[in-house]
């Protein structure tokens, strides 16, 4: 027998897993565009103070959201570690 | 003199960061939901065919969304570790 209680849970993390990998989605798509930027503006691709802002401001946000500021952290540089794989890839 | 066109992406990419946010603190409201309905239903935790249905379902999503597949597996286990640390760090 089905257990109701348990699909409609998980009914709803199969939405927020959706919305979650088309948000990506659209990051990549302007970091891409950051990047090929920064490449015709001669500006270099890093940026420590601005990494510095979004994790001042994500772990802010976090604290709002009732999540994990340590969370919201280790994300975000989940994240810009694959933009930066990204960026690695098309210099090669 | 700020550079108007890398400002104009960075406040996408922090709008788009903020509503990762939000959604990841929803997401893991629902699973918090899950963790003490499978104790009280004295269900097991670990659920390998949910896991297996769940990287397939995002792998595809990402096909359509123009994201890397292997990068939304990579997102998505990132997740799961995330909520196999709380599930320990409550038993505990």
């Amino acid at each position: 027998m089905p257990d109701e209680t348990l699909i409609a849970y998980r009914d709803s993390i199969d939405n927020i897993d959706a919305a979650l990998v088309f948000l990506l989605a659209e990051r990549f798509k302007v970091t891409q565009k950051v990047g090929a930027y920064k490449a015709s503006a001669g500006l270099p691709a890093a940026d420590p103070s601005r990494e510095h802002d979004q994790v001042a401001r994500l772990r802010a946000l976090a604290v709002t959201a009732k999540l994990d500021p340590e969370f919201s952290e280790k994300f975000l540089r989940f994240i810009i570690d694959e933009v930066i794989r990204h960026h690695a890839a098309v210099q090669r």
